[in-house]
């Protein structure tokens, strides 16, 4: 029998007597998954298909604060506006700190602030949900375990899991039913030279956000059928090429694996086709590049934005092409479980 | 053991004493396939993994003139251009007569028109294989059975099978290893209604041709072992949309159909991306006309260009949309087979 979330939160907590702050605040870095998560085996706790593998962002992400207030409900700032307590926004962070409500009832004012444009793929919802995780273990003076927030974290959005890290985080996917065993993990290996370039096509909001997208992509694409066998076949590669410091085995499983996901979009019914023409041109623009011997490689989220991979020493020639591309060091940036 | 192609055409021809005659003249229709071909079980004789269905074009299509020549090799003109001997074109063509050379020797003159571009995803291979299959009929006194003559330009080009008759074929993919199981046949459903209108984005050579990108796919592409299966459901729908003349079923089978074979392609390494930006516009321009009430599908082959689905009574609301399309009404045109 599988738990409520509300339970599921009391089961993940690290041993510990909730008591109330008065204020909190986090910071956590989005991610870019390198084997992508993609598909729920279960939905009310977040239960992913298959076990993925990310980089974290170094300094861009989500800094959240709460303080209790005196209200009926909570009010939630977003990048300095207040939103409407009716909006999707307000509706699912307040249905996540409903959790921790069920320790000790409190309302919150949560400020937030994303470096990073929310809903256009860039996966503000995971650095969002790990940093409001972050800040409400604050308040409930919860310790800082990574196993167990990141579990939490997941139940806010599945990428969140991962969010709690700096560098290379991998999701294990888990068995069991309570999801206890579903967390994520940070890699021992660094990797200094790594550099990830966003290239932002649209910061329009998608059409269909990603947990609808993986709704009806198992429930209509056939092809979807083999999408564990190659998630688990890339992440064990991706592994490989971290442990080895083998740049052109880490890009192109990278590669391969974002278009394999958006392969099984593509054939779901109705499609699902998060590609812009601008994203056609990125991509062919990448493809070019490589002709020419400069090594760089994309990955993509259920979005229309290109994320580049390369190497420091690349920087200039990769720059050349795509002059607006912003450049992110994923060492350069503070580890949310200390901060 | 497997047959060479050679051995191959002496199985497959009806029973007939191949008498030289000086010249012969067909034409050959375009086809679309509303289930594409993506794949080989054998490449010799061109045996393909999955069944497939399309649709002919009607008058758009190749008409081929053969003339034996006194001569120590073939001359092959295309389009009013005498072709140079060393081009992969005339190697082809000659490669597919040399099959018949070996009943009698003889050396042609081949002049060849396709009125749709040649090599941009728009079938011209097909057209041209099943017109140089029906002209040497012609010139080797072979009876026009549609059966023997499909197997034959089967091993010119898989999709030339389907181009020797108006209206609807299915390519029945076969189990044997000699491919005498494995040829294309008319169904007996018409449906007048039915048009297809030919979105041009560009008429450039393609730089991986279908042959060697469907070995690509099933080489590197995990996602592609469920193409079978996809393939298989979708024949079967699309036999029961034409039986209904259900044209929505039509239209979303087919395609779902065609983006799942593209799926394939993208989730293949390196990856294959046959779309243009212009591609992703004229998608998601369809899927617009759609959101407004107006019935068009599209679907795709090995190449950046759109082919439209829908009926007559949409016509001119589909031409608003799409007003450089070229529309093919494939119930006009001549019978391939009595011709």
């Amino acid at each position: 029998m599988s738990l409520s979330p509300a339970e599921a939160l009391r089961l993940y907590l690290p041993e510990c007597t909730p008591v109330l702050q008065t204020q909190a605040e986090a910071f956590a870095p989005s991610n870019i998954a390198l084997c992508k998560y993609w598909g729920k085996r279960q939905a009310a706790l977040n239960l992913p298909v298959n076990s993925s593998l990310s980089i974290s962002l170094g300094e861009l992400g989500t800094r959240t604060r709460l303080q209790v207030i005196d209200a009926p409900s909570d009010e939630v700032w977003l990048n300095g506006q207040q939103l409407d307590a009716d909006s999707r926004f307000v509706r699912k962070v307040s249905q996540f700190i409903d959790l921790f409500r069920s320790l000790t009832p409190a309302r919150f004012r949560v400020t937030t602030h994303n470096n990073i444009p929310t809903a256009a793929g860039l996966a503000s919802s995971a650095s969002g949900f790990a940093a409001l995780t972050l800040a409400l273990a604050g308040i409930y003076a919860i310790p800082r375990d990574g196993r167990s927030l990141s579990r939490i974290a997941r139940m806010g959005s599945g990428s969140a899991s991962r969010s709690l890290f700096c560098g290379f985080a991998q999701w294990h996917k888990g068995e069991l039913d309570d999801g206890s065993d579903s967390f994520a993990e940070v890699l021992s290996e660094a990797w200094p030279d790594l550099r990830i370039g966003v290239v932002e096509i649209t910061t329009a909001e998608k059409s269909v956000d990603s947990r609808a997208g993986m709704t009806r992509t198992t429930d209509s694409c056939l092809l979807y059928e083999k999408w564990p066998q190659q998630a688990a076949r890339d992440l064990q590669t991706l592994r490989q090429a971290i442990a080895a410091q083998d740049f052109t085995l880490l890009g192109e499983t990278a590669e391969h694996n974002a278009l394999s996901m958006h392969a099984t979009m593509i054939a779901s019914w109705p499609p699902l086709l998060y590609w812009q023409p601008a994203s056609i041109e990125a991509m062919q623009q990448v493809w070019q590049c490589r002709a020419q011997g400069i090594e760089v490689y994309f990955t993509m989220d259920a979005g229309p934005n290109i994320k580049l991979l390369f190497q420091q020493h690349s920087i200039e020639a990769v720059r050349a092409c795509f002059p607006t591309m912003t450049v992110v060091d994923p060492w350069h940036g503070p580890d949310p479980l200390q901060g």
